[in-house]
């Protein structure tokens, strides 16, 4: 059997090297044929001379140049936007995996469907902004979009095999982050120190907030959305501590599937990149003994205004989840540099949303003003 | 599209009543052509006016006799073994729901399948004594046998739209009976009425002493080895007394599927008839928040050492399965008639299995012999 080509856009990222690390215990599995990181270009040397893929991208020309002396002629280094492109659509991968972080991801991961590769899809952007574009352009181009993300992975499994009509709904399960157990009134002197202690899943600065404030369930319901064609009345959130029970699909007949395991990415970075096929994986097998229960709880919209402000984005549409998506960012960004307090995260979410006259079906241009008028007026609120 | 056309055999007990349940709420979808049952004509007669199937099955001629007079001229009334075949094979049915109690089950299940029909099995003696029939029969047909069983049904939904080669091990749950939480040593005086209260499923008498014994879970684990195509090693059981989780596969990429639900027998039950596709049901939706937690224990072989005698029944194959079934109906029965205690149920069953020298591959004959000795060796034994 022909090996599967691989690109990797955001390699040298979380996503990127997990993935590189599951491509590299099957090398008789796959074949790295693109892979493109912005600046760090020391590990994505290495990533290059190892897996030696046919196109190479950075960010700038400058370091492309660098960056070429120090490989073999054959392996061809390109740079910028239109690098990306070419890593995504140019060397004729099967499977593009779309790790990049932020907007940058959006013209890539369109380039790679027009191209026919089916997506493994990390970048959330892509579907909070851009779900209807990408959405119908998959769907003409007949590739499927397969996600990385261990929640809507879960729920992409439960479905195999099964009647998209006969979907009750989904249910996405959140750990409820680093301060499911305080009342709101203990919310309020919430350091950033407090704020980084993820009960379950080691990630970085920024998703740790976001999954404390619940934005990132948010979006995780928006891309649901987008990724099973269900309307937000058919998307529900559950808190379950322990993350184990990753997601559910509720059917008509009252069955729900779920799909469990231990929190390892690779699991699904690996799910997709074999669909429909499952292959052997290094993660830990789940042991529900030791867990020894698993608890469900009521997702508390009070409790927790981001989840409601992310379902009514999604709800308005168009331009307004790049908008929740983007009021956040910056938001989390003044929070972590000490400008904002914790619960003004939400607040400053909410009055963006609240000045913004969302813009139906927007093409790439206008995601990305609004985008960037999001970032303005969250910059200067309080 | 045309109806789907039902065969219901053992019409009138509580898989058959259930069964005609789903049936009869969406008329649209379903015709029943056959309906078999035993003695209990009353019911039978009732169901066969509302229904009006081309054959009706009773257990003898004078019962057929009875009936036909009570019937319109064109359902046809037919007795015995060979009434049974009529109305599993003769009728036309797209699915024959077998749901007879004991091994007059098999003739018409077998005659079923190679009549083309996909089965829906709720007769565990299928598999249990015949599975290597069976299976091969329905292999060769190409027909589906679709259990009805909800822990059989779990996994068949676990592995809908998967790669079986990707299969790492089944998950069969275990509510744990009405005495889970009772030592070994305060098993010894269990009465019948301490045995009859089954925590979360209301069943009959017989059934409840085997969920007590776990006797009940190793027949299933061997039916599960004969409908999944998978060695012992791959089957485990885990105690889990909410039984809200019916059964769970892990593949190989750690990925574990469960399928969860309430209660009730009318959800797998319509899976059956419904597969690949599913319908809406009138049970009620799984509340989770509700349930609150769910508890998994490992299953401990020697506090239920009927357990352990299944798994050592399916190894040894050909018909010591059978054997392990008829000795413990005859100790339960003993055991319900008061000659017996609780802990001589398993005891009578090792007795027997150790006196049985098991045929490989039995046919139809040799299984019914191996089950004649073993409840006449049972009878005695204490």
């Amino acid at each position: 059997m022909a090996r599967k080509k691989i690109a990797v856009l955001g390699s040298t990222g979380s996503i990127g090297t997990q993935t590189l690390d599951v491509v590299a215990r099957d090398p008789e599995a796959y074949e790295v044929v693109a892979l493109a990181a912005g600046t760090r270009t020391d590990e994505l040397l290495e990533q290059a001379l190892r897996f030696k893929p046919q196109i190479v991208s950075v960010a700038t020309r400058e370091l492309a140049d660098k960056l070429s002396g120090e490989l073999p002629a054959g392996i061809r280094v390109v740079c910028g936007d239109e690098g990306l492109i070419e890593a995504a659509a140019g060397a004729g991968a099967d499977t593009v995996v779309c790790a990049l972080m932020g907007s940058i991801g959006l013209a890539s991961t369109m380039a790679a469907i027009e191209a026919g590769a089916a997506i493994a899809l990390a970048n959330k952007e892509t579907l909070v902004s851009a779900g209807h574009l990408v959405m119908k352009l998959a769907a003409e181009r007949g590739v499927p979009i397969i996600p990385v993300d261990s929640e809507h992975s879960a729920i992409y499994q439960c479905l195999n095999g099964e009647d998209r009509k006969a979907v009750k709904r989904l249910i996405v399960t959140a750990s409820g982050g680093s301060f499911r157990d305080r009342t709101r009134d203990r919310l309020k002197d919430v350091t950033v120190e407090d704020a980084l202690k993820h009960p379950n899943w080691s990630m970085g600065a920024k998703i740790t907030i976001d999954s404390a404030t619940m934005v990132n369930k948010g979006l995780e319901v928006i891309e649901a959305h987008w990724l099973f064609g269900l309307p937000y009345e058919q998307i529900d959130v559950l808190l379950h501590p322990e993350s184990i029970v990753h997601s559910m699909v509720e059917f008509t007949d009252t069955s729900v599937i779920a799909q469990l395991g231990n929190p390892d990415m690779r699991v699904p970075i690996q799910y997709a990149l074999t669909y429909p096929h499952r292959h052997s994986s290094p993660a830990a097998p789940l042991d529900l003994v030791k867990a020894g229960a698993l608890h469900f709880r009521e997702m508390d919209l009070e409790r927790f205004p981001c989840l409601r402000l992310a379902y009514e984005a999604g709800r308005t549409g168009g331009t307004a989840p790049t908008v929740f998506n983007a009021a956040n960012e910056a938001a989390v960004a003044r929070f972590l540099k000490g400008e904002l307090p914790f619960l003004a995260i939400e607040s400053v979410i909410e009055q963006v949303l609240g000045k913004h006259r969302a813009l139906p079906q927007p093409e790439l241009d206008a995601i990305l003003d609004a985008d960037r008028w999001a970032r303005r007026e969250a910059a200067s609120l309080f």
